[in-house]
Parts: structure tokens; C-alpha cells; sequence
């Protein structure tokens, strides 16, 4: 397995092709593209791949960041301004060895990068588990979205193509929940609160549960984890009427 | 002093473009070009480089390669062959350590890149010092010009800035809360749940509460966090009372 590449609703399909070029010069193969505004497929991302998506499994498309990332084990969210978020930030090259790490261990890991002009909104960070900083220039730090996926594709490369797989733990880890468990238990949470009059108003709601998300997604917990947390939810409402 | 970047008649003005953004994202600030098909200044260069040209020193222009190398003390051709020739070969990140100590010892010191189709001409590999090659896959090995740049200006200013202070937080990163709060938090949830009958019987009840703090100390709760789940705890228990 190797990193999944994400775009979230690319503008020019440009951007896309040199995108696929890059990972394929680096070895990767699977992108995944959130709503593309030109559709797909598209002509220029073709013409400016060189070739690549031949080399590549065929590009899936999907409608939200939610269902791209429905059996991925561990997301990064790359971003080019440090949020205000608690989650670890790592550099490319930090990345690369964390993702070698993970895949050796079973999870499936991707890379999600944001539109052009805006970058991630802080909604798809949150559903993230980790934020992936490239440090560039200060005073000019916006990378083009095809060099910010050579950049974290080449950093995998490099360690990839030069170090030994790690030894395996001796015992496995068990790996995070794939995230359709994690959105489903969010859903959950997010009605029984609503319910509960958590919110004192409407507007709130997202940054709450935004927040609440960052919490439960730093805990990479794994399917039996939330197992019991629905059941600790039905325990708690139960409460009342026993 | 930093690396010059020079461009042997690059045919694409957007490729110029992309590597000047490149080139500004890494800190770097001399572009000079041999022989640009389309001549200079060329407006597909600027509209690709989002203004790095503003941020850099102005281009200068050359007839031949020993034009635009005759000041320079030491020079890497880059190119995805390895060629006949005996030279010194680097990857872009040796490369990076042997330029920054060469210019510490004040040498003026070049990249140089060459045309998109057919790459440097053994001539013009003729006149450097050393070789650069970039480990790509075999299968897929060609970078796009604009991509090579980067990484030769990527691994420069990791090395050149590894001592400084990198993508610093906006604001410092909260510490987790300490562990008298998270115990209350504990303890609080225990009760709550032996209300709700969530621990089907007294044995197993140890052991699914080192579960659950198990799972909650991963995620390194902050106090604010442990606040907002206390109230998730009094709105899932209320929810059936309203």
C-alpha cells in the first residue's frame, strides 16, 4: 500500500494533471478527486499528465471529503497557514516517515489537498488527523497544488526507495477505525446533543461539533473503541429513565 | 549569497513561470536564462509565477551556457540520465549540503536546467563540476521543469533553514490539562455510566473504564476540551427529561 492522493474540488485541470505527473514520477497511484469544478475527465489534466494516469489505477470521484476518505485509516490535511487547531503538525519529510510507519502497520493513509485559491476549509481539517506543513519562504509561501503534491510524494519516494520497511511492532497495533465509522459515531453524537439542548444556539453548532471532532480524531480510536462510545452514549441518555 | 538558477532555452514560458514561484516559495532570488525561445520577458511567465518575479532579483539574459556560467565558481548540471562522464553524482538533497558549504566557503554556485524535451547537452554537462539527478521512478522518471527546480530549491532551504524556527503555531500549543481534570472527568463518567447500567456486570466494570481512559488519554484532552465534554455528559443524560 502507498499513500492515497486527494484533491478537494480542484479548479484547473491543469493543476490535476501535474498533480498525477508528480505522482507518478514518485511512484504513487491512487488519486481520488472531491467534486472537480470542470468534471471528469478533463482534457488539459490529461494533456499536462505527460502520460501519467496511464501509469496510475483509474481516478475515482467523489461528493464529499466524508466519502473520500470513508475507509481511510489516518488523513493528513495539508495546509499552508498553521490553524488554530490542536492536531499534530508535521513537516513533509515527518509526513513521510509517519506514513511509512502507518502503512507498514496496515492503515490505509492519504494526503488531502484543498482548492487552489482557498486551500482546506477548516471542516475538512477537522475530519483530518494530522495537519502537514511544507516550510517555504515567509514572505512567499503559497505552493501551486501540483508542487505540493510532488513535494509530499517525493519526500514518501525518498524514504520509501532508501530505508528497509521498519520492524514490525511485536505485537500489531490494532489500526483506526476506517472514518465512516468515525462520521457515523460524529452523526450520532451530534443528534443525541442536539436532543439534549447542547447547543445554546444554532449558529455555534458547527464549531462545537468541529471541535468535538479535532478531540475524537486525535485519539485514532479503533472500531471496538467506538463501539463502546456508542454504547457509553446510550448508557448516558438511558440514565434518567431507569 | 544563495544558489543561481539558470535556464538553458527553456521553450514554455509557464515552465519559467513555475519555476520562478518555485524558486520564491524556497527563498531563492537569481534566475538566469540562456537563450529563451519565446523571448523576455515573456507574459505566460508571469502569469504562471504569481508574482514571484516581484520578489526576486531581475532575470538576466545570455547567449551561451559559458556566458551565463562565467562567474560562477562551482556548477551542477541536473538531468535524469545518468550520463558517461566522469563526475561527481549528487541527489538533490547532497547536492544541498555541498552547495551550502560552498557558498559558506564563498563560492558563487549554479543549477543548471535543460531544455524540457531533451534535457542539458553533453556540452553544457561538459562545463559543470557536477551532476544532479533527482531519484525518480524508473517507470515514469521525467519531472516537468518547473517540479525539478523546486526540488533543488526544496532541499536547499530545508538544509538552509533547518535551525531556524519552522512553520511556528499562531498561537502556542495548548498543553494537554492536567491529570486531576481528566480524572474528575473520569470519575464523573463512571458515575454517569453506573446510573445508566452500562456495566452489565461489577467485574468487568474495572476494565472497561482503563478502556475508555485508555482511549480518552490518547487524545491529550486540553482543559477547555474536558470542560466541553462535561457538558456533553449533562446534555446526553438530559435529553430524555426535556
Amino acid at each position: 500500500m502507498k499513500p492515497i492522493i486527494i484533491l478537494i474540488e480542484p479548479q484547473m485541470g491543469e493543476n490535476i494533471g501535474a498533480a498525477a505527473r508528480a505522482m507518478a514520477n514518485c511512484g504513487l497511484s491512487d488519486m481520488r478527486i472531491v467534486n472537480p469544478r470542470d468534471g471528469w475527465p478533463n482534457e488539459r489534466a490529461d494533456a499536462m499528465s505527460s502520460g501519467a494516469f496511464a501509469k496510475m489505477n483509474p481516478v475515482t470521484i467523489y461528493q464529499t471529503t466524508a466519502q473520500a476518505i470513508a475507509d481511510c485509516h489516518y488523513v493528513y490535511a495539508t495546509t499552508a497557514r498553521p490553524r488554530d487547531m490542536v492536531k499534530p503538525v508535521l513537516d513533509a519529510k515527518e509526513a513521510a516517515h509517519d506514513v511509512i510507519r502507518r502503512i507498514n502497520d496496515g492503515q490505509r493513509c492519504a494526503f488531502l489537498f484543498g482548492p487552489e485559491r482557498t486551500g482546506l476549509t477548516n471542516e475538512d481539517i477537522a475530519l483530518s488527523h494530522a495537519i502537514l506543513t511544507i516550510p517555504t519562504n515567509p514572505d512567499f509561501p503559497s505552493l501551486n497544488l501540483g508542487q505540493g503534491v510532488l513535494l509530499c510524494a517525493y519526500e514518501w519516494y525518498q524514504l520509501h526507495h532508501r530505508n528497509a520497511p521498519i520492524a514490525a511492532p511485536a505485537q500489531p497495533k490494532p489500526l483506526p477505525a476506517p472514518h465512516e465509522e468515525l462520521n457515523a459515531l460524529f452523526d450520532r453524537l451530534e443528534n443525541a446533543l442536539k436532543d439534549g439542548h447542547f447547543f445554546k444556539t444554532q449558529e455555534m453548532r458547527p464549531t462545537v461539533m468541529r471541535n468535538l471532532k479535532n478531540t475524537l480524531a486525535r485519539a485514532e480510536l479503533t472500531s471496538q473503541e467506538i463501539n463502546t462510545l456508542h454504547g457509553v452514549i446510550t448508557a448516558l441518555g438511558a440514565k434518567k429513565t431507569q
